[in-house]
């Protein structure tokens, strides 16, 4: 496939798989896509070996990393907050709903244990340097932001090592203020996708971006997972797709099983937009959980990066619980995934993904040339 | 153009306009697409004169018409209410909310006036009977139904007359439904669409429809407004397009001038799903009646066919107070509109509009050609 997405990635396929697994990220790299490696819940000592062994694992080929740098959170006037001043701002309220819901679903958890967990966060420059500082110390080829544009420190930074910038958008108003950051690429991101979205559609946010941001690249992202929809997405104006949901249930993936099993039976009307993870909307698989953050009589979600620190540890006791056979904390267990989560029906090797999805888009504009024919 | 649906409905090209304005189903099926009317809201010797007129101009030339045959509403079970029915069945508690919201936006109506305006209505077997009748007098090529499954007695009536049936669907689950009940052709709606829709985006719902219904073909709806989307509709699978509101801003359409100039100042991101028009969840322009509408201490909007009984009027007061100069009525007017309100930015011909669309359709697969050589 030739775009200029493609030439710029060094990449046979303008396909980027975003996940947290090193594993799919190389397998990804390996069959001709490019992965990026979710980052913001390692350590910087966690990073550095994954990105070792991504090197090892892809034999020059080029990868990325993806960093979670909101721009607006609780504590950014001082820097960013650290786990004690976070759980001094999480609300009675709030820590009690959550172990009431977690008892409710048949889940116990002592105070203790509770806020210790609570302190455990990571999105912060205080936290983000470092990791820069790892990533930049590997063969990376793109680091991608996810949230709000990118700091102009990490412009120069990645441009100083020869890396290029993606930022992620989910308006028209937003890809444009990414573009006079001085980004290289700008991922559109319609509200199908999984994780953090606006509400505006694949279908009508690509080309408006494109149009708007030209000509920097637009790669395309939300409701993409087969070769039906990378054609839609290049046909729309992108130069490359943006692909995060697709993985969760490939063979490589670290997904719970609980969760895989309910991605493999869900279909596309079965997620929902929701701040019940992060404080900020992100699109995940509506189950128990996402329904009772939603009942009015129940507290609001807190905001980013509060909201992740009150649910973070619950998130995994939950899983945990969940595993066990007839337990009820089964009707809780979530995750971030978009509307794509209809075709997710079978565990698939990362590689037999792409390469299916490659053939199925070659397939597409033969027929696309018949119709014009 | 050749697809299946371009061959079936006998048009140079399968973009299917729908609109409430016979000047615009004429243009566009002059143009070499196929106009689609909507009746539900004329009354029989109304559409007869439409019709007729329609006919005169198209000289020929295949068109359609749409209606609303929902598969729930109030009153059903005794084959639809009139309008006494109606007013009996609306709450004091809404009506003295919409009274009170048009004299805060300093519109005043007698309650007699009200009362009066709220027994119109046109959404029941008892209303569309006499439409079908009528319609199959004329040389139509196909009958569309937006809400629900076609009844079985239509598609027979519609068959004996040479006349394909197609119906809407906004989830894969409907359109299988709509698949066993036999109809021709199946148009799968985003969530991004303007009016009634479900909540799933085309670019994840088209191709799982096309995969569920086969072999019936599937028309696209939901974000196309220009060439770049027609042509990711085809490759998602479909064999033609649906369009709604890129007609609502053309020379030939009957929106009142408020509501086309917001059309024309909106970006892809003022538009909301509200019941507070219909009482079903559709896609409209945010303004101060959707907020007011949302607020949770208003009251909620009634079921389909209450709400459109309770508004309706106060919809056409609205209109006609907001295009006095400096009203407070204006922040109300509002209309059924799709995201793709972004793209609409000036007022043209409706043949204009598909000739760019075709336009840039065939340059976009030129495109697509020379990605994968």
């Amino acid at each position: 496939m030739r775009t200029r997405v493609a030439e710029m990635l060094d990449t046979e396929f303008p396909l980027l798989a975003f996940s947290h697994c090193r594993d799919v990220v190389a397998a990804v790299t390996n069959a001709g896509g490019f992965g990026v490696l979710g980052a913001v819940a390692h350590s910087p000592e966690r990073l550095d070996s994954e990105l070792t062994w991504i090197d090892q694992q892809t034999a020059g080929k080029p990868y990325g990393v993806d960093l979670l740098l909101p721009p607006k959170y609780v504590g950014q006037e001082r820097g960013g907050i650290d786990g004690d001043q976070v759980r001094e701002l999480l609300p009675q309220e709030h820590q009690e709903f959550v172990s009431e819901l977690l008892i409710r679903y048949g889940i116990t958890v002592s105070n203790d244990d509770q806020r210790r967990a609570q302190g455990r966060l990571n999105i912060s420059p205080k936290g983000y340097e470092p990791l820069l500082d790892v990533a930049f110390g590997h063969r990376i080829r793109l680091i991608a932001n996810a949230l709000g544009p990118a700091p102009a420190d990490l412009i120069t930074r990645a441009h100083d090592h020869g890396v290029l910038v993606a930022s992620l958008a989910g308006s028209t108003q937003h890809a444009r203020r990414h573009a006079e950051s001085g980004v290289d690429l700008i991922v559109a991101q319609g509200t199908e996708a999984g994780g953090h979205t606006g509400d505006v559609s694949t279908m009508v946010l690509v080309p408006e971006v494109v149009d708007a941001v030209a000509p920097i690249p637009v790669l395309a992202a939300g409701g993409i997972a087969r070769g039906r929809q990378i054609a839609a997405a290049l046909a729309l104006g992108a130069e490359g797709v943006w692909c995060g949901s697709v993985w969760l249930t490939t063979e490589e993936a670290e997904t719970p099983t609980v969760v895989r099993d309910k991605f493999l039976a869900a279909t596309s009307s079965d997620t929902v937009r929701s701040r019940s993870l992060t404080g900020k909307p992100a699109r995940m698989l509506r189950t128990a959980w996402t329904d009772e953050w939603e009942r009015s009589d129940n507290p609001d979600p807190l905001p980013m990066p509060l909201q992740t620190a009150l649910v973070g540890d619950a998130q995994l006791r939950i899983n945990v619980a969940a595993a066990q056979p007839d337990s009820k904390a089964h009707e809780l267990a979530t995750y971030f995934v978009g509307q794509v989560v209809g075709w997710m029906d079978k565990v698939r090797p990362a590689k037999a993904v792409v390469l299916d999805m490659i053939a199925e888009f070659i397939d597409v504009v033969e027929l696309l040339k018949g119709v014009v024919a």
